[in-house]
Formats: structure tokens, sequence, C-alpha cells
């Protein structure tokens, strides 16, 4: 793998501008209108819709789909197995978010059983999410990890070598294992664990760059870095996490090339 | 049809601070929290609902009613049509936004249906979905629009002739057709386009006025002309649109008659 | 009963903050957004689901459960059941919002039949809503309150004595009346009505302060009383309801014990 550099990610952000791709996302009640500013801010097109009868056709409008199970219901899993199929079909990239895995069997149940009928191009969550979806004995304390990062990187590799997906653990240390090896990224900051779903944005924007860059561990790492970077530019700006949810969104829209390069700090390794 | 002036929008916006009434929306998960706040600072008061079980009690303390497809599922569907229902026989407004509509078949027959079973006084939308409520073959984009403003008008007074509704379509320039003629309104800037919900939060805008306002097509061009001028007050204050969102919020709730009067593009012809 | 102290609030306040209880709420999709940072920025963890799928599992790693009734449906109210004995089997404490009780038929008979099912340790509301737990008069505009709320204390005492429940009564002035009397807060601004949800938010924080305070009616006291500081220190920056928001959410993660110290108005009388 080569390394991602600044002008690879700038390149993909300047893409997503200029296309405006639409990622159909199918996720939890709770981050629904804070994941569309994100991705409007970014450059993307969001529209969601769980319905089953219109499902297949709004998977056909769509550039990249976001299955998120944070608020899952019996009616909304039969969307996401749909979305999930039509997606499929038309070899557009399909990013998972199993939000709370570990924490209920119904969510690490639904999670494994999407990722078998349709394996995912991108698989993110925390370390605890991601072990639970190989291992039956991690406890999960709510939609928080537990799980050291390190530990989670060798599960992240198994959970790619079964699934094919490239694998994103976010956590102080973003760890992206794709079919070339690990790309670790350090942007971020820890108050951005204060505010609500910003996990659930991170895959909301790999959907992003999964429609215009082809290898889902380069989007992956590449949506986590701009995630990171522009929340180190808005936590400076911030007196709490209300306030770096507002610049965090203005910082989106506002991020350049030279941001890129001066904050990104990511490296790879076989 | 008069011209609508400043002072008669300022009268409008009064009316509203001072009676409160109660606007139920039926409205998509992504934009409630952020309509409900924007009908807040306006001085009116949302409830939001969409049990059958309790639909027609709901409607029976509302002075308007805003239907809005954007997340739609079968059992809201039903919601939809009691509520208006409802609405009907109380002779409170409805406003009905047509959330991608032409994006996929089912918003598209549900927005048709609902506007032949229980004709709304105000449909707004961009106009790509307005046009999709006549026209077969537009293509729609996700929910944003692609048809040319200049188009839609002739569809708008198509469909307004055909439903008997206030037409109201929003872009660079809002046009609102109703019994005698067309409202041009040009207030508003381009990075609303960036914030999720703001056409839906126009909706429930028109419904609010559309409690205080006899005629429908004034109701929906004097909500129109609202939601623009303070999205430029709040457009002047922001670095991007997380800032944008915060300061319209707060520019409704301020919003002087000398804002009205100095800053309102609005214009009729017959 | 003993008054409570600003070193008792800040007391509960560093407990949250070190324990980060997970709070395990089913409430209204309005709110989700706003509630889940709120008890971000408060210390606290968390979750939200409404599976029946999942329920019990879920209830089985918090602390505390929050049931607000803002947006039910038959599958909701379902889950909101099982919740609550799920809870009662912990022996963790629920607190019920009985939001648009009095609204409708739905939502009243709902609520009451939660309170003779699974009594819960706290029930917050507007004057209006907790009148309707027990009178059939009263008419509720909306989901705000419209009874003075003196006449509210005699129906909260009686609430208090036929459910077992701490009753706490929003308004300028907050009732909590528990098993040793009524505690007054007299924090809080205006303002926060024009906020949606802050109401919610409120339930949302007496969890939290439950989940650490064995007395229920002292925690919903030291509850409502952060709620109030916050919301004052956030008023003196805001330039509307947008604002206020915001900086309601960084108030909530800075609070000190100086600024409680400093702000606390809350008088207890038998």
């Amino acid at each position: 793998m080569t390394n991602i550099t600044a002008n690879d990610i700038w390149s993909a952000l300047r893409a997503i501008r200029e296309k405006a791709p639409v990622v159909h996302s199918i996720t939890n009640y709770v981050v629904m209108n804070s994941t569309a500013n994100a991705l409007l801010a970014l450059g993307a097109s969001p529209v969601m819709a769980h319905a089953e009868e219109e499902m297949e056709e709004m998977v056909g409008i769509a550039s990249a789909l976001v299955i998120n199970i944070g608020t899952l219901s019996p009616a909304w899993v039969r969307a996401m197995f749909m979305a999930a199929e039509a997606a499929r079909k038309r070899k557009i990239p399909i990013v998972l978010d199993p939000v709370g895995a570990g924490a209920t069997t119904y969510r690490t149940r639904t999670a494994r059983e999407l990722i078998r009928a349709v394996p995912p191009q991108i698989i993110r969550g925390n370390a605890s999410e991601i072990m639970a979806l190989l291992e039956t004995n991690t406890k999960t304390k709510g939609v928080d990890s537990t799980a050291s990062s390190d530990a989670a990187v060798a599960i992240g590799r198994k959970l790619h070598a079964e699934s094919g997906a490239a694998v994103c653990i976010s956590g102080e240390t973003d760890y992206t294992i794709g079919r070339a090896g690990v790309i670790r990224g350090r942007n971020g900051h820890i108050m951005m664990t204060r505010v609500t779903g910003l996990g659930c944005t991170a895959s909301a924007l790999c959907g992003a760059f999964a429609a215009v860059v082809s290898d889902p561990a380069v989007a992956a790492a590449e949506a986590m870095a701009v995630m990171g970077i522009a929340g180190e530019i808005a936590f400076a700006k911030s007196t709490g996490p209300g306030s770096l949810q507002l610049h965090f969104i203005d910082a989106l829209y506002r991020l350049s090339a030279d941001d890129i390069g001066r904050m990104v700090k990511i490296e790879t390794e076989p």
C-alpha cells in the first residue's frame, strides 16, 4: 500500500464537492439530522428513506449506501437487507456501522447477518463493536468502546479476512485494515466523544468518500482524517461540545488543501 | 392581487407571536427537531404526533396541519390521510411538502393521493418535486431540484389549477402561485441549501402563517419572505452552515418590522 | 427533609461525571439528538433503543430508564411497558415524562397505565400534564402548560400520594414533591421554553441524577437546578433560542462547584 498523502485526501474531498454524490443512509433516529448536515457540509447529497416500498428506487439514485443499526426494529432491518441487496446489484459501495453490537443480541445478530448476506465494502465502529462481530465474550457498555485498540486491530484483521470489508476501528487512533495493510490516523480530539453521533457521522462520510475513491480502505481512512482534522479545528474554537458540534460542521464546509496539508496525521504499514 | 407589503408581513408575524397558533406537523425524522425549533423561534406552538390512535384529537387542538412525506412508511401514510381528513372537517389549513416526489414512485403516488383525497391549501416544494406531481417524465436527483424555475412556474400554474392549492416553488427565486397570480420572492441565500431541512422548515412556517392569514398564497409568500430574510441575516453572521443554522433560529426570534421593511424583496403579478 | 445544598448538587454532578451512568431513554423523535447531547455534556452515557427484541438486554446495562411519551405509537408503547418491567426487576430508577398528557386520550391513558403497571420513581412534566394524570377536565393546549403552578402543587401532592413517585412540576418555579415535602427551585429562564425539548432534557437529566442519588425527589430537584443554572448561564451569552441551545450544552459540560454555589436557588418545606 502506498502512503495516503494530504493531496490524495484533498483530491477526494474536491471530487465530493464537485460531484455531490447521493449518499443514502438508513440510520438511527438520534443522528439523522446531524448526519445529513455533515454530509451537506462536506459537499455530498444525503437522502434518508427506510420504507421497503421505495428502497430499491432510492438506492437506484445513490452513489453509496450507509447502514447504521443504532435504533433497530424489525421493519427497518428488512429495509436494510433490501437496500444492501439493491446496492450490491448496482455495485455501489456499502458502509455498515454496527452501533451497539455486543450490547444486545439483536444488534450483534443483525450486524453479523447483514455482513453474511451482503458483504459491505467498509465496516466502521469502535473497538468493542468490531470485536463483537467476531467474539461472543466481549462486554459492551452502551455504545462506547471498552476494548483496547491494540487488541482490536488483531480482531480487525480477522474481520477483514472473513468479510473482505475494509474494517475501520475508531478511537484515539483510528485503524483502517484493508487489503494492503493497516492505516493509522491520529487526527481528532477526545471532546468529539461528547457529541452524540460523531461516530455515525464518520460512517456517513466513509460513504461519501467511497463514492469517489475506489479502494474502500483508502476511502475510509481519508474520511476519518477529514473527520479528525475538522474536529481539531472545531475544538480550537469551542467552549464545550455544543459549540464543537457547530464549528465541526463549519470546518467540514471550509476545509482547505492547506488545512489538510498542515494537520493530517496518517501513516500506513503493510 | 394587491402587493404584499412589509407591513403585511410584519402584521402576520405579530399575529403569530401573539396567538402562538398550534401547528401540528407530521414530518420526517430528519427535521423534526429543527422544525420544532424554528416554529418556536417564530412564535408558534409546534406539536408532532403520528399515531392513528390520537390523530383526530391532536388535529383538534391545532390551527394548521403540515404534512411532509420526507421519511414515509405505510403507518405514517395512514396517519397523514386521517389527519388531513380531520383538518378538512375542522376547516384548518393544510400544507403539503412533497419531499422527494419524483425520486420514488411511493413518494410521488402518496403525494398525489393526498392531494386528491383532501386538497391542501398550500403545496410547497422545489421545482422537481412540484413537477413530479403532474409530470411522469421528470427525474429527481435525491431531494434537490433539477428543473429550471421558469419551467416550474408553468407547472405550478397547472398544479394550482388542478388542485386549487396555492403552489409555492422554492429556489433562488421563490414563486407562489395563487388565485390572483404569481408572487415572486427573492430573499434567501444559497448557503441555506447546505443546511438540512430548511425547505421542510419553510413548509412548517407556511402552516404558521396560514393559521393567521386567510389567503393561502399570501400566507405562503409571507412565510418564504420571513425564511429568506432570516436566512440572509444569519448568513451575514456565519462561517458555514453550522453557524448559519444557529443564527437562522436567532434571527427568526428577533426579526423586527425594521428588518422586514429594509430587506424584503417581493413582487406580485397577475 | 433537610435542605439541598449547593454542595449536594455538586457531589451528585461529580458522581455522574465520574461514573458516566448509562441512561436508557425511550423518548420522542423530536428530542433524541438534543437529549443525547445533553446527557453526554452532563457526563452520563445515553443509549436509545425501542425494539422489543432488545429491550430487556438494553435495560440490563442501564443505571436508569427514562420513558417519554412525546411521539407514541403502539409498538413503542409495548416497548415502554417491557422496559419498565425490566427496570423494576433490576431495581433501577424509572423516570416518566408524560409529554402531552391531557392533549389526547391516547397519551393520558398510556401515561396512567404505565404508572399503574410499574410505578416510576420520578414523574416530571408541566402543570397541565401532571394534572391530566389525575383530572379528566383539564384542557391542555399542545404540550405547553396552562394550569397555575399553585393549583398544580396540590395535584402533585395527590399524584405523589397515589403513585409513590416523586412528582416534579416544571415552570417558572419548579416544584418537586417527594416523601418529605416540597422542594422549590427557582433557576432557569423563560427563553428556555423557546427551545424544543428542554423539558424532555430535564427528564433525561433526572434519570442521570437518579442513577447516583438515592432519594428520587432529591435527584429530580438537583437535576432541575442544574438545568436551570445551565440555562441562565446560556441565556447570558445568547441572542436567541438557537444560541441558547448551544450555550446550554456547553454550560452543562463546564458547570463548576462555583457556578452552582453562586447561582442555585432552591428551598425545601415539609
